[in-house]
């Protein structure tokens, strides 16, 4: 550390002031852990939460090393700090994850790369330099194929389903570097497998979680993942703890994988889609659902602290996104919200309304599946501020 | 309220800047709740982790004043907020709880009363102006008898046993106003029922729990109640509820009771000792052993929303409070406490140490009591830094 510690309690600084740095400092406070973070905006998500606060953008040397400064460790809530930045830290100070893993989920192709050496099962992909690169691929493969932006896509940005030679022209002449082409994977449905890991290798895997997207962004969780079979459920397990080891991943990852049935319809198999290494939505579920969440686990990751239990705390949980709200403020609709059942957990994030951007969201754990879907999306509809009879 | 509000979210203010408003926040942050504070020190317990902290005195009218200014609500963590300030204060703003009911949560001596019209079973008590007073009272009750001062105790202070008469003559000198004498209960063990209640008048009652004390001070909780029979506890919470109802109260309420056996072995009395209107120590269990912590049902309760559910999540939950520390910070303690088992649930308050000073608290859920309270006390142990062979 480049100076001296003012603190005598744990200290973590984090890069991003959304809403994971925020339900990070739920865990800090609780841990006696101090918490600063880098915002975009000081009475922004976190920055509402967190009494050091500097803003500061997560790519700026200067702002990232005054917030390192007296830290024990250096978290991220998102992967917009560039590897340059990253290779000039004080070698002294903890980066977790360290920035040789992290690089795996900043970059597809590079994931791409390394998840075929390490014989992990994907979609079949190419690296696209031109458009023929494109058409190349889309026949070996059949159209339409997805296409990525290799960097900086979030919530679908960055994703397009190309259904011929020339649908990313746009990319081609735009984007700096090659594109990342994959098969359009015929899933029965998506899941992601959550783990936390140590410094020191302990690692510790929550149930593995279906995610249900809606144009491309998360929309709902439901925990254990109801319709993957016992062995896929172990294989995806499997996989993500075998990533987090093989790439030195510390703190929580989550891997997003595709389910496809077997075409004689006795099986399942998971494909990889991405890795996040921080916590990640589908693990929101995990404050209500399990003994530990994401967010603290993550905090006793990055400190190389012993890990919490992750067994379930009801036979399933289901989160569900609050995307939008008519209201001013969705908090408009908490008592609506909370009316809805005793068992309704809302969480919500101090942002401003935006039409679909991630405000809250809500969990509901139970013995009924259906009855506990429901009731979060009734919860939802509330602070969305829709009326009850859709 | 005296002036606009500037924030769409809902803000509570509080008075106080101990572990209950830090306590408090956490659940302000997942609720979307801008929560702000009137604490003793900027970078105290809830200094640590609320922005809106401002520094002052609980008995200052011109600090609770800015404190409530474009506030929804004003709650506290204490009772040491002059009723003569609370009768002040803007008659538009909503004070939870209300004034007439935090009285008997401030004078022992007005809850005797006014638990005495409500027959509700109590110790038999005096009201003490002289010592003749105490030497009629030990005569009649017999030697020896507990005397209070009314006003301003808290974790045993303000509590001696009296052997006989002149006993508290150095507090009949110091003390302005009368004292409070009890009978000694000669109790079985000491429970306390916690709920919380809406303005509008919705209750929960979370279980009874134990609550066992050593010096005057809380040193461990256990819920439910193992040694309360059924009648007891219903007893007891049927106490609780009436007193909420009778009084007023909004938020939490905690009900501080004796358990007495009945002379001929067959069954269970409780007397009330005391009341404290807000989270309670005695309810620390809930924020891992309950589906709705108490600070988040007295953020729910005093902004009148709808309440969460009160089950508990483990058949048994364990909650040992750490007092004192022999490291500069208990934080010291962190990882050997965590390793104990991974069902140890730390919870530190970003206090400095000093001797017997409630540093934070170690909770443990689970099927088998006795091993949940080895687990919790063997966590203590670390966090107060004492080796493990004792
Ligand atoms: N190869 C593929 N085959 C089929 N569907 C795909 C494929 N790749 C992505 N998708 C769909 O698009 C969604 C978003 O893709 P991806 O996770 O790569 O993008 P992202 O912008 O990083 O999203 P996020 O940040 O929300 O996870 C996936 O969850 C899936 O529904
Ligand atoms: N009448 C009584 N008979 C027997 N023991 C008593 C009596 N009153 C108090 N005690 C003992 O003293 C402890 C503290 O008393 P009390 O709760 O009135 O004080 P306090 O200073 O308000 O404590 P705290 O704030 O920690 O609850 C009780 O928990 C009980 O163990
Ligand atoms: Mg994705
Ligand atoms: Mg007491």
């Amino acid at each position: 550390m480049s100076d001296t510690k003012r603190s005598t309690r744990p200290v973590v600084a984090v890069v991003g002031g959304g809403q994971l740095a925020r339900m990070m400092q739920e865990s800090a406070i609780a841990l006696g852990i101090e918490l600063r973070a880098l915002v975009e905006a000081r009475d922004g998500s976190t920055g509402q939460a967190v009494v050091e606060a500097p803003v500061g953008e997560p790519d700026d040397p200067a702002a990232v090393a005054a917030l390192v400064r007296g830290a024990d460790v250096l978290t991220f809530e998102h992967e917009h700090v560039p590897q340059s930045l990253l290779a000039r830290l004080p070698p002294t100070l903890s980066v977790n994850p360290p920035p040789a893993a992290l690089r795996f989920a900043q970059d597809k192709l590079a994931m791409r790369e390394r998840l075929r050496e390490l014989e992990v099962p994907c979609p079949r992909w190419a690296r696209l330099e031109t458009p023929d690169d494109l058409t190349r691929f889309g026949e070996e493969v059949g159209w339409p194929v997805i296409v990525k932006t290799p960097v900086g896509g979030y919530d679908g940005h960055g994703v397009r389903v190309a259904r011929g030679p020339g649908a990313v022209d746009d990319w081609f002449r735009e984007v700096d570097g090659p594109l990342l082409a994959e098969e359009k994977v015929p899933f029965s449905s998506e899941v992601a497998a959550l783990l936390a890991r140590r410094p020191s290798g302990e690692i510790r895997s929550w149930p593995v979680a279906q995610t249900i997207q809606a144009g491309g962004v998360c929309s709902a969780v439901i925990a254990p993942a109801p319709l993957l079979a016992p062995d896929a459920a172990r294989q995806a397990r499997e996989i993500g703890e075998a990533i987090a080891q093989e790439l030195g991943v510390t703190g929580v990852l989550a891997v997003e994988m595709f389910v496809v049935e077997d075409e004689d319809g006795t099986g399942q198999r998971v494909l990889v889609n991405e890795l996040a290494m921080r916590p990640h939505n589908s693990g929101h579920w995990t404050i209500d659902g399990s003994v530990t969440s994401q967010f603290e686990q993550h905090l006793r990751a990055v400190l190389d602290l012993p890990l919490g239990d992750t067994a379930t705390r009801a036979s399933s949980s289901v989160m569900v996104n609050l995307l939008g709200s008519s209201f001013e403020d969705p908090s408009q609709g908490l008592a609506r919200a909370l009316a809805v059942s005793s068992d309704v957990r809302v969480h919500l994030y101090g942002k401003s309304v935006r039409p679909g951007r991630k405000l809250g969201h809500v969990t509901v754990c139970g013995e009924d599946l259906t009855e506990a879907r429901a009731l979060a999306e009734e919860a939802v509809a509330a602070l969305r501020g829709e009326s009850l009879d859709r």
